[in-house]
Formats: C-alpha cells, sequence, structure tokens
C-alpha cells in the first residue's frame, strides 16, 4: 500500500482514456518515438491516441492469436529513442494478464493498470509511471490514481496545465477542485484493504478465487479456457462451452441464479467471470458449482 | 431546462480547467488566433491554457480596476480570424457578472459558466459552446456539462478523443466509462430545478437573495459593494467593511451564527457571500440582519 520515497502518487480526474492521451503529450520530445506492447482491446485504445500525438513503434503484439497471450519480453530490445514503453498489465477481454514485468532500462516503463490495480503487489520502483481508472479495484468511474517516479516530473513541459503531472504533484492533486467524492471513497477502499491484510492477502484471495474456476475449467475437456495457460488473468476468467448452442442456456440459467454479466465480449465469445477484489468466495463458489451442474447435464 | 435542436449537450470528465485546454485544443486552426475578455481570475486560467496551444488577443479587459467591472462589449470588434470568442459568465472572486452578451457574429462565442450555469435561463443560440464545472450549481466536482453547436462537431479534428467534443456527442457521453456517480447527482438536481419551476423561478429566487444583500450594502456608506453596480452578481456578493480593522470581528460573528466562508478571495478582501442555487431564502436573511446589527454595533 506504499510507494518509494522518490516516487509521487495524485489523483486525475478522467479515466484511463485520458491517460492514453496524456502520456504521449506529457512524454513527447523531439526524435522520439512511443513505444508499445500491442495485447488487446485496451493496449489498442493507447496506440491509437499514441499515433495521434507521435511516432508508435510496436514491440511486440499478440493479435495473431486473438491477444489470448501475453508475449514473451523476456530478451525485449526498446528502442533507445523510446520516450517511454507502454505496457498493459491486464487486458479485460480476453482475460490476460503479466505474471511478471520487463526490465525497461532506461527508458521509462509505463503500466495502464485499470484492471488489476491493488489486486496484487507491485514492485513499483520497475516503473516510470502507473496510471489506473478507479472503477475496477478501488473506486467510483471517473478518478484515475497515477503513480510517477519523481526524476520524470518536469514542471515545464509545454503541454496543458491539467495534462502536466508535475503541476499534479506539486499542488498535491489540487490544482483544480478535485472530484472529492471520487477520492473519499478511493480512501475508504484503501483502508478497506489495508484491514483485509494488505495487497499480498488480496493476491491470494484473488488466486484462490481464479484457481477454482481455472481448475473447473481444466478438470474435463468440456470448457475451454480463452487466454494461454501462463498468461491467464486472476481478473477476468475467460472460457467457452464446446458448442456455441449452450451459451444462451448457460446464460439464463446462470442469470436464475443470481450469476450476471458472464457473456463475454462479442470479440472472444464465451464467458468471463470477472473477480475484481469485490468479488466474494460464495460468488465464485456458486458459479463453479454451476458450471459443475451445466457440464454434467450437457456432456 | 431545454436547449434548440441543433445544440448537442454531453458530459465531459474533469473540470473547467480541462476545458480550458480542451476548448483551445480542438478549436485551433491555422493563421487563426484565440480571443479573450480579460475579467478576473478564471479568465486568467482560461488565457493561460490558450498561450500555451497558440496566440492569444485579449480583447477587453478589467485588470485596470482589480476586475470590479464586465467591459462594456456593445460594439466589440472580435477580428475575422478568431477561432472563438471566450467571456466567463460570473467570476466568483470579484463578484461580477455578465448582465447581457455581446454578439460574436461569425466567430463562436465560448463562455465559461462554471458559477453560474443554471442559475438564470440563457439564450443558447447566441454561444458556439457553453462549460460549466458542475460543482456550484448542479452537482459534485469532477464532471463538465458542456453544451455545444452541432455545425462546431468535427470527429476527424486532429486532437486525442477524449479532447474532441465530437466524439464525446457520437457516443452519447460513453465514449469512456463517464463519470456515473456525477451523472447521475446532476440528474437529481435538473429533477430538483424543474420542480423549483424552471430557470426563471431560480433567477427569480437568486434576485431576491442578492438584493436583499445589496440593498442593504447600499442603504447606508458602511459597507461598500466591491463590484461596479451594472456587473454585479447574483452568485457572488463582494463588500468590504469602513475599516480592515472590523474584519476579524465581522468573520468570527458570523461564524458564531453559521455564517460560514464568508472571508473575500485576498486579491479583492472583504468578504463575498456565495448566492448559489442551494443557498436558501433564510440563511440570506440571517446574515443581513447580522450586517445590520454589525453596523448599528461599529458605526
Amino acid at each position: 500500500l506504499s510507494v518509494p520515497d522518490n516516487y509521487a502518487i495524485v489523483f486525475v480526474q478522467g479515466g484511463a482514456s485520458l491517460q492514453f492521451a496524456m502520456v504521449p503529450m506529457y512524454f513527447k520530445q523531439e526524435g522520439k518515438v512511443f513505444s508499445y506492447i500491442h495485447t488487446g482491446e485496451w493496449s489498442t485504445k493507447a496506440i491509437k491516441e499514441g499515433k495521434l500525438l507521435g511516432e508508435v513503434k510496436i514491440l511486440a503484439s499478440s493479435e495473431d492469436h486473438n491477444f489470448n497471450y501475453i508475449p514473451d519480453l523476456k530478451n525485449i530490445k526498446i528502442p533507445e529513442n523510446s520516450a517511454y514503453f507502454h505496457i498493459t498489465s491486464n487486458e479485460t477481454i480476453s482475460g490476460i494478464q503479466y505474471q511478471t514485468f520487463p526490465d525497461s532500462g532506461n527508458v521509462p516503463m509505463i503500466s495502464d493498470m485499470s484492471s488489476d490495480f491493488m489486486s496484487r503487489p507491485i514492485d513499483v520502483s520497475k516503473f516510470g509511471l502507473i496510471f489506473a481508472g478507479a472503477q475496477k479495484n478501488v473506486g467510483p468511474a471517473g478518478i484515475v490514481p497515477v503513480i510517477i517516479r519523481k526524476d520524470l516530473l518536469d514542471k515545464e513541459k509545454k503541454v496543458p496545465s491539467m495534462m502536466n503531472y508535475a503541476i499534479h504533484v506539486e499542488n498535491n492533486s489540487l490544482y483544480n477542485t478535485p472530484n472529492c467524492f471520487g477520492i473519499y471513497m478511493i480512501g475508504l477502499v484503501m483502508k478497506y484493504v489495508k484491514k483485509f491484510g494488505g495487497l499480498k492477502k488480496m493476491e491470494e484471495f484473488n488466486r484462490a478465487k481464479a484457481k477454482l474456476i481455472y481448475d473447473t475449467i481444466d478438470a474435463g475437456s468440456f470448457y475451454k479456457g480463452t487466454a494461454e495457460k501462463n498468461s491467464r488473468s486472476l481478473m477476468n476468467v475467460t472460457f467457452t462451452l464446446p458448442k456455441p448452442d449452450f451459451d444462451k442456456e448457460f446464460n439464463s440459467e446462470a442469470e436464475k441464479l443470481g450469476l450476471i454479466g458472464l457473456k463475454g465480449h462479442r470479440s472472444v465469445g464465451g464467458f468471463r467471470a470477472s473477480l475484481y477484489n469485490a468479488q466474494t468466495m460464495e460468488n465464485v463458489k456458486k458459479l463453479v458449482e454451476f458450471m459443475k451442474d451445466f457440464e454434467t447435464k450437457h456432456k
């Protein structure tokens, strides 16, 4: 729950979508490129905004398999002239998540952690900047916690004041009237996480929830996990049924049990169980029981 | 409560400060300048952001008298090559407000109405774009209602998606996850205003509240209104006492009666009564009684 002394935390209004533009605006430098890893919907959106503001290099992509894996970045070569190196720690639609983070050398690594922020401990010192739309794990939509390494702060950048991280830091998130309600709610959630036992406990909890579903998928050949095993997300478990004909029944039977919002994104199909911090073990157990019953009836 | 058919309403995250940048980014055109009227703190902030993004022309200013009046704009000549013409309908610090709006011809008139939006009826058709930070009259901080004339929408502008009004309009404010709580609260406030009798009734109410205080100021020579009479704001009534020595006592006595937040901004001194829509007549009467008592005791 704490960050190293050489980092600052600020709250910026808006969502991750504004950060997709704020990052390239702030880090833009003559002769430098914006480097990205392309892993799905959210990195696609970030890349789109980068392209509006400068030259983009895509260093690796999993588009060839419908974004069902995180590319192996062990030997990634990040161009020396990168203004930054951008990754998306968790992609909600295909259900993939970085298990470890690459080393970005002298290039600041930026991570959009909107969908797994505060779900597990993170070695902040690997990153130049971390941002997260609040609405998954930490608060209401409309506010973004940003963690930035202090040596990257430069108030003199020729960007609008609200797009200048240094101005937000200097004013302790009070350069303009902040989203008070959002910040207050995040404060309550932080207290809750602390009481819960901190991020290590939260990761154990999230891992236990995800394991129950992944084990159910892996136990037979009825369900099929969408993501490659070594890229599986703890936040979004995606899977398909043996026949798309079953989908409608699966969905309506699940809804009868109060298991809602399980339909997968149209680009992936099938189903997606979202296991953000607030999701209970009880609900996950109910889903797993239902999945087993449904399998028994239909196989 | 309604706008003409050729206007769209959207909700943009952030506050007026983000609009100060979004307007010049969106309207910027080769060879065009940004024209402003300079009337105080809020127009100063808007001008600062304009200067970061292009050439600014200040067409009129009341800085010569510490922003205590709205310049006469009856015969204002707006440069033909203006990308827009920006005014601030109410300045909270000096307590001045446009009583009528100028005619901007072919140049789109932009108004920051953050501090008097929904306090009185407005002829929307005079404006190209109206924006308002919600937190004065319509909702919680962190969300900005924007009214824009549809012919000014151009999705192809080379600006970040979140800074593109056309994208917000096309997606009905749902391009990204919106500030749901803020929008919901604004909905409740709109219902309240409707039930109250609409904007005409709201203006009558606000005018009656302001009149009580201005009449008390004008009744003698003890209190002195800070703003010129024909620029007086219905939202922020600013006044000084005959001796600055009285200030501390006035403030502490007022606080004992539950009349808080009356201290004026340091750049103006004295006192400021804010009469936003939510301010009650009962409170205003209490303030006026207190002012009369204080005057009797000290003159």
